[in-house]
């Protein structure tokens, strides 16, 4: 039982109308890591330079990561500068600093080529076909992508996402990968080139999953804090792997719970700057807040509306 | 058993992505009286010029709806004329011209002023009043307005908000009034000042109900073809308050139910231009759909994520 991340690793500057935080630990495997971490084991592949604060390692080791693929490279860590609105749907990036992560190489340890799943970072397709070349057969891999590489590098994205199981998308991205802008048509289209499944994530409108003949839909899970959203994204899609490699099965209901797992730790990421809010998350935490989005979403199958009832009734 | 809708009517000229309609049946109580007419009884009151098509009024009553309160006067019909982007969750609107609802009052018919329910469609606040003063303890009263009545008759609205159950709101137009961004805020300060029940709309991703303790999310029902939402939201409404009005008891369960029917019901008008939407909806399709919503949200509240039994097992 384990999953594998490779993605980024960077110190974050983030401003948003309920504060900011200056050279915070972020990036996609070190937000993925520590949600699927409350779940399972996580194996990272990863590259910081010198400057990476040696605490932030042995946090992650404390949390259980292995951090046996943490790359440490002569130069500075990837920076990302950042400002939100109140609409923290759409990030404003102010500048991006690739610095180490400009020549970052997926190489994964021996120990880690097995893992049962496989979480593939918004990085560069060409680094994610490398990735899955020094995999074992995992049980399900799993792909994020952004729109710099939908438009720079289609024909490496077209090649990776044919070979993988899932793939986690935003909506503007479904919409530019696919040229449908209708979600139903754009994951129809997408599970036509290759994965099994599509998550389509929709920000503070939850997540939605398109498998075989299902559609499961759920929301964000609502929190009174949103201060952060850098993140989001990343804890949803570790709590969506961290639960489906602890359970051990990958089925349509084990794919549902996933998803409100998801749900439920992008939500902790989000009441906090920086990795702040995924920390306060425990099992207790995970349990009342997936009890609650059962609540707030249930509907009783068992209604049927007749108008010709209630004529017969009135009569 | 009767619902009464106050409301414009309108003849709208559309343009989306998807084609274009002249002059087409539209307004408030034309899309809630459609809408609430797969459910229940509905009393109409509005204003139409001497160029109103009389097949309309026609139409409107082989489908039960009762237009005794609808006024013929001098002049033009009220027209709206818009387009909508991909992105139909915003209406740009091009002209407006008020005609014969500049100096419209609503006069409710004798027969209409023991309506069970009433919706108040998105008027000046001043006459949703006077339409208060005249109908008899209604058990159910419903609002809707706008960001250019929050702006521009704040006092009248307040005093409106104040006396009815049920306030239905899109995401900017509460958090415009409240003044606060968080939507669980907005909604706890909006229910503070009078409603009972607020309902938030959210376009393509659904609407929430807060209500008490309560807090209910539905999901837009999900369509292959959205070619206009023009009178998404008073078909929501309609859906809505014509179920309540049908089941005849306002609780938490029939208040959730009552959401998937408003879900279901604006499915449909948004599936073609103008009011033909809606016209195929019929009692097989409701059922279908309000099932299927079901089975997309379906969520095991059975599932427990323990770690520790986990590592018990592992171990």
């Amino acid at each position: 039982m384990s999953s594998l991340v490779v993605g980024s690793i960077a110190l974050d500057t983030v401003e948003t109308p309920f504060g900011k935080a200056e050279e915070a630990l972020g990036g996609t495997a070190v937000f993925f890591s520590l949600a699927a971490s409350l779940f399972t084991d996580v194996q990272l592949v990863g590259v910081v330079g010198q400057d990476f604060p040696e605490d932030a390692v042995t946090l992650l080791q404390t949390r259980g990561v292995d951090v046996e693929g943490l790359q440490r490279r002569e130069g500075q860590t990837f920076r990302w500068i950042g400002e939100y609105d109140f609409d923290m749907n759409v990030a404003h990036t102010l500048d991006t600093r690739l610095n180490v992560f400009e020549t970052f190489h997926p190489s994964i340890p021996e120990r880690y080529r097995d893992a049962r799943l496989v979480f593939l970072g918004n990085i560069d397709p060409e680094l994610q076909l490398e990735v899955l070349r020094q995999v074992n057969q995992p049980a399900l891999t799993c792909l994020d992508t952004m729109n710099f590489w939908i438009s720079g590098k289609k024909a490496a994205l077209d090649k990776v996402i044919e070979q993988v199981d899932a793939v986690l998308l935003n909506e503007g991205e479904i919409r530019e990968y696919t040229g449908r802008y209708n979600v139903l048509e754009a994951a129809r289209e997408l599970r036509k080139r290759g994965p099994r499944y599509v998550i389509v994530k929709r920000g503070e409108y939850g997540a939605v999953l398109f498998a075989d003949d299902e559609v499961f839909m759920v929301p964000a899970y609502p929190t009174w804090e949103v201060r952060d959203t850098t993140g989001a994204g990343d804890s949803f899609a570790g709590g969506f792997v961290g639960y489906l490699d602890a359970v051990g099965s990958i089925d349509a209901s084990s794919m549902r719970s996933a998803m409100v797992y998801g749900s439920v730790v992008a939500s902790h990421c989000v009441e906090a700057f920086s990795i702040d809010g995924l920390l306060r998350a425990t099992p207790d935490t995970l349990e009342e807040r997936y009890s609650r989005l059962a609540e707030i979403t249930r509907i009783d199958a068992s209604v049927h509306f007749n108008p010709k009832d209630l004529v017969a009734e009135g009569a």
